[in-house]
């Protein structure tokens, strides 16, 4: 694989103006700033091919599900992640000839994406005709500080003719999304308002009555000097425009800034957005461009200071971690509990709904180790408020009694997919939903969580496991029939071992919280009884039945867990015996043919593993890595940093940094031949952990961490931060040598390869891997 | 379960104005002629609740196909069967008041259906105002003896007062499919003309150019003769209209006959479409009413002379088999071989495309036992032409080298059908079209068929199954994976028994044809090696070992063959203990639910015990009914009829006359709240079946035919005619004697409750069961 992007420790680079790979690189070079986001459209006109994307978090439209044949409890809408207006419009005549890049000359093409300071520049030339060149610089980014303001600087440079150049600046609100089910334009227009000051575009969203006023104020510079024009102002359906007209000469630029605000009825009430834009667009325009960009590049600063993973002596590998980090930043910021992550954050469109399995299974983990643990509840705090309506969706599915059955796609509760096999029977989500309360209140130490919030949903999800299996009287245990695991390249199968695995443990875990709060804060539970109609003998009489007696497939000669019932009566080969020609498998093969093949999309077992690691030994984790990793095709992005992960932990450092670079690099080197919808979000998070976790060997457990660090043999060394309860505390491995900087002020409590430490706030440990390994 | 209509032996009648039931009535009051037909939508102006359909065999539009989340492999298109032009309209004015059904007061209203003469017949009342009261009596019905011609005789009389009645008969070609995918009309104007003599309407299909031409031409008599009439003609978009004012006294009658004549591209030149439609109207209307009426029940009755089941004892059962023989006739006739029996036939547009399995595996087997074997040969020939487009399908799908794969649902040959557990693994089809041909040789003598057609689809089924099949290192044995059987209630499945069965015994059926046609006619069979690319020795070897190997799923506690692997797993529980709220399971429960269940929606394991009955003994096949029939829920129409020969076979008559009054009645009594939508016209060759195979025992075996006959015990006698190679013969069956009397002129060599007869051309046997029982 190799890469179309040039190789930086910091920045993302295409060199030459490739418009075959266009739609590919708008992915790579989005920006974001978990409020709002784009994807790298060119703000000039473009008639080649692109995927115009412009988002605002939490805007959503619920379109009409759109199916072949109806099934009972298909859901009446897909909520959308909506295309909003275009802010970043900025047209380019030269002597009254209008430059469209798709049919301009173009030479000295650079595209820049900078993840130290965030932001999108590009610098090129445009010949416009013999003798008429210019160069432009424009650079972008979406503010980390003050998320509701946008900017562009974009600057034109005259290389070799007077001449006049016309700017027209606009937003454009008439967008559509390109995942539509019916073809239809979601947006309405509101009003409009355009002068000299600025424009300001309001527009609502049909069927939600979301509002999102977007406005521009626009200055141009000479020699660095605010130069006065003459604004032509125009306005249609849902589009603002104002166009200038600046003569230049040979060797001159002039600098167009582009102020821009984008407000949403979400935060402001509708009536006051106007005045709020404009307010906003006020104060932007009077702070500057260079105060807005250096209050930006410095929340960016921040950032990177605690969440950097710096790899010495692998610079693609270098490049890839802060790719993932930066782009996962840019998605979600936990500011708002109203929000979730997406799966393509502010990258694409495509799978619309916000929140997925992925943010427990994938996001929170990562959000868990590097931020304030208000972000961790964020996370959960939102699966919460949405319980009622996953009892609501259980009971669509014919489940009672307060059973809860989380969404597998969603924006506001409702469940929003449309598969059969996916939306009814990829049940596991429901447990990724109970093992993050488990995996919060680890990492964190809130224990109130349970009380207040998590027992709540973990009576729910196991009220719904207790309901979902079945007693076979065939093999005297229970079942768990018609499900599809996390690898969607089995559907309807029986005994998914993950699957049964997580209904256990849910089961489990819950008896275990019920029986805590019982004693020791019974009037509590009680009271949670009493709200959810809950009886504690009644019901948990089964549970235990259940705990006790549930089938998990096992393949007693190679002493395995099974994926699922059956999985060995299929015909068992390598992923290598694909050819080249027909990968990616879900691109090239009938859904027959890949279902029936025993060929994994992700980890499957191997997630369970992942996620109940202490209950086996290394040998387990072993044999079953070394038997479903080679049927393993990782076409799910979730896939190879779990599976780097186990390879870290039972030592296989060489396929640990073999999926290292699969997951770091998928995007940037396009694996699935999928990037130009967008980049993979959710699974960014796993690339961070398939160092922290993996090379790392980072684990939270009795209530202390623990590091087993390994390290790539073409690495000099690497290091990244982790939090945990409230401590800061920064790892760095070279060949020889672990360091843990306890950069809190709290203790740490930590087992370092196998030896208990307390580091105190400020001090650090270090212990040398080759001695204290044969000591 | 009440019928809602009047129970007659010979006759349909819904009695009293019934707007509620209108749709479930137009699907019963059906009219057709296998190359027409038509909803018994009413001629007036109707506002109320009313799915319109009027269709013309084998005229079809590909509507695009609609997903929510596409696979690959599946087909672009899905052929509707199109709602053609309404050519029944006749708007009636009294005093220039018009009429609206759904507005007006009706009284003594009667919807006939008369079977034995093929009209459908109206007479009721409509008051206008107080003392404007009018009669309307209308019969009409689509020629079974000149199949391009219908006819309505539609005669209003006034009650009570003198006054003038306005007639505007029409064709109305701007007509839609309710079932579309995109809201889309599927039809475009050609051209109109119209003046006093006749009206004619030419419409074509937007891409498949089907051209359509309507024609109508009218008449009014009062006393039994034409009077002179003044016609003022409209036309617009898709629509022409004659209108006509005739001045009534109170008591007098006015008669207008609309003769129609349809003709379609696929019979007639575009260019000569016009000409002919005029020359056929004309020839209609020089014929006259009476004669066009007469030549049509000289057919019927030719008809129901050989294929006429007479039950003496239960009106309702007798009302219920003719209703079903009447239908079938009305929507095959195997005059032309581009045609199929499609799943509503004319009855409405539900499932569209004209062919399914059910065509070999209900069809055929009624037309073998009823219609010359030619028609047989057409349903067989129909496929033969299909073999290369089944070809296409598979390598769609990754078979290779000549596997064939007949489509679920199809107009063409192409696959139509879009759900992947159906389209891509519903494959035990494959198996019911290489069954055909078995079923066709044995009872039509028919063995040219087999070198020149059948054994070239055979083996493009069998390396089908050859490809499909994979060995399981596991078992030991050959296995079919992720398949949907018949009981389309478990998806996914492995190892479906039925699937396996109708495998094995298509690569033995053509390994002992290729042998057959080896040794009786090498060159051809060297020919056909030559032009399938067919290497006998390669591609058979692993043939005869799926034979040898093949995995069954077996319960050896019970002794009864499993649906499929796991099937025990699952709660089993009688479909009794399904609330009455929750009937039919397929619109109250979400699809996982249904698929955990154990409940099956139709014949599986029975279907398969069905087929190869003679592979089992008695006790088998009891200990397999006994453990499947309380567990079906018969939610396919298909059901009941397989179950009821089962269940006769084992000599459980009660049981087999319960579910033979499932079958038959299915329509009539609405079991599964669908009527609405169309007739069941595939099941209604099952209940033929259940009577002559199920009560009647009759097989065709070892070159001659079998019956072992039962009774039910309300029945007095029940007598069919049925045909074995050329031979018809009639059959009666009371309490105490069989009388078989051949009606041909050839011997025909039975088996009857284990005696050997050879029956002479024009003779007869008859048993005494009791007597020779005992005997």
């Amino acid at each position: 694989m190799n890469s179309f992007y040039k190789t930086d420790a910091w920045q993302i680079i295409e060199e030459g103006f490739h418009p075959e790979m266009n739609r590919e690189s708008e992915s790579i070079f989005s920006i974001g700033n978990g409020y709002m986001g784009q994807r790298a459209n060119f703000e000039e006109t473009y008639s080649g091919d692109s995927l115009q994307g412009s988002y605002v978090a939490g805007v959503y439209y619920p379109d009409k599900t759109r199916v072949g044949w109806w099934k009972n409890g298909y859901p009446e809408y897909f909520a959308k992640v909506l295309n909003a207006p275009n802010w970043i419009g900025i047209n380019i005549s030269v002597d009254e000839k209008k430059i469209d890049l798709a049919k301009s000359k173009i030479s000295s093409f650079l595209r820049i994406l900078d993840m130290k300071q965030g932001y999108l520049e590009r610098i090129f030339r445009v010949t416009v005709s013999e003798n008429k060149t210019i160069e432009i610089c424009s650079r972008r980014f979406v503010s980390m500080a003050e998320p509701d303001l946008g900017m562009i600087r974009y600057a034109v440079k005259s290389l070799d003719f007077d001449g006049v150049l016309d700017f027209t600046a606009y937003i454009d609100g008439d967008v559509k999304n390109q995942d539509t089910n019916y073809g239809e334009k979601f947006w309405e227009d509101v009003s409009k308002e355009i002068d000299e000051n600025s424009g300001l575009l309001i527009t609502r969203t049909l069927k939600t009555d979301f509002h999102v006023a977007t406005g521009m104020s626009l200055e141009f510079i000479k020699d660095n000097i605010v130069i006065p024009v003459k604004i032509r102002n125009f306005n249609r359906d849902k589009y603002i425009a104002s166009s200038v007209s600046i003569p230049v000469r040979k060797g001159e630029e002039v600098v167009l800034n582009k102020y821009v605000a984008v407000l949403s009825s979400l935060n402001v009430e509708k009536g006051n957005l106007a005045k709020e834009t404009k307010s906003r667009l006020h104060q932007a325009k009077t702070k500057g461009y260079d105060k807005l960009y250096s209050e930006h590049t410095r929340e960016w600063e921040k950032i990177w200071s605690t969440s950097d993973v710096i790899i010495e002596g692998d610079i693609s590998a270098q490049q890839a971690i802060r790719f993932n980090i930066f782009q996962l930043n840019q998605t979600y910021t936990g500011k708002d509990e109203r929000l979730n992550i997406g799966p393509k954050g502010f990258t694409g469109e495509k799978y619309g709904g916000s929140t997925y399995w992925d943010t427990e299974a994938f996001g929170l983990p990562f959000f868990l180790k590097t931020a304030d643990p208000k972000v961790g509840k964020n996370l959960l705090v939102y699966r919460y408020k949405h319980l009622e309506k996953s009892i609501e969706n259980a009971a669509k599915l014919g489940f009672k009694d307060g059973a809860a059955l989380y969404p597998m796609v969603t924006m506001n509760g409702e469940e929003c997919h449309n598969e059969w096999e996916i939306t009814f029977e990829e049940i596991h989500r429901n447990g990724a939903i109970a093992f993050a309360i488990f995996n919060y209140i680890r990492h964190t130490g809130d224990n109130e969580y349970m009380a207040d919030y998590g027992l709540e949903v973990l009576i729910g999800i196991s009220r719904f496991w207790s309901q979902r299996a079945t007693f076979s009287e065939n093999l005297k245990k229970y079942v768990i029939l018609g499900v599809t695991g996390p690898n969607e390249y089995e559907n309807n199968v029986n005994n998914n071992w993950y699957t049964n695995s997580l209904a256990v443990w849910t089961l489990s875990y819950t008896l275990e919280n019920i029986r805590i709060l019982e004693s020791e804060n019974s009037a509590k539970m009680s009271d949670l009884n009493a709200r959810i109609n809950f009886n504690i003998s009644n019901e948990t009489t089964r549970w235990q039945d259940i705990i006790k007696n549930m089938h998990f497939p096992f393949d007693s000669s190679r002493n395995v867990f099974l994926q699922q019932d059956g999985f060995l009566d299929k015909e068992l080969k390598p992923a290598s015996s694909i050819p080249a020609s027909e990968r990616p498998i879900n691109q090239n093969w009938s859904w027959d043919r890949i279902l029936r093949s025993c060929f994994l999309k992700q980890a499957d077992v191997l997630q369970g593993l992942y996620l109940f690691e202490d209950q086996f030994d290394t040998e387990t984790l072993k044999r079953n890595f070394d038997f479903y990793e080679p049927m393993t095709v990782h076409e799910s992005s979730l896939s190879p940093c779990i599976y780097s992960i186990i390879a870290s932990r039972i030592g296989n450092i060489e396929k640990a940094y073999e999926l290292y670079l699969r997951t770091a690099r998928l995007d940037l080197d396009d694996y699935n031949n999928e990037v130009s919808d967008g980049l993979h979000i959710t699974s960014m998070a796993g690339t961070w952990l398939a160092i922290v976790e993996g090379f790392g060997g980072m684990r939270i457990s009795e209530g202390k961490v623990f590091l087993n660090p390994l390290i790539p043999v073409n690495w000099q060394s690497y290091s990244f931060h982790a939090r945990f309860r409230g401590i800061l505390f920064e790892v760095k491995v070279t060949k020889d040598l672990v360091t843990v900087n306890n950069v809190s002020d709290k203790t740490l409590p930590i087992t370092l390869c196998g030896k208990e430490y307390q580091i105190n706030g400020s001090e650090k440990v270090i212990l040398n891997l080759k001695v204290d390994f044969f000591s």
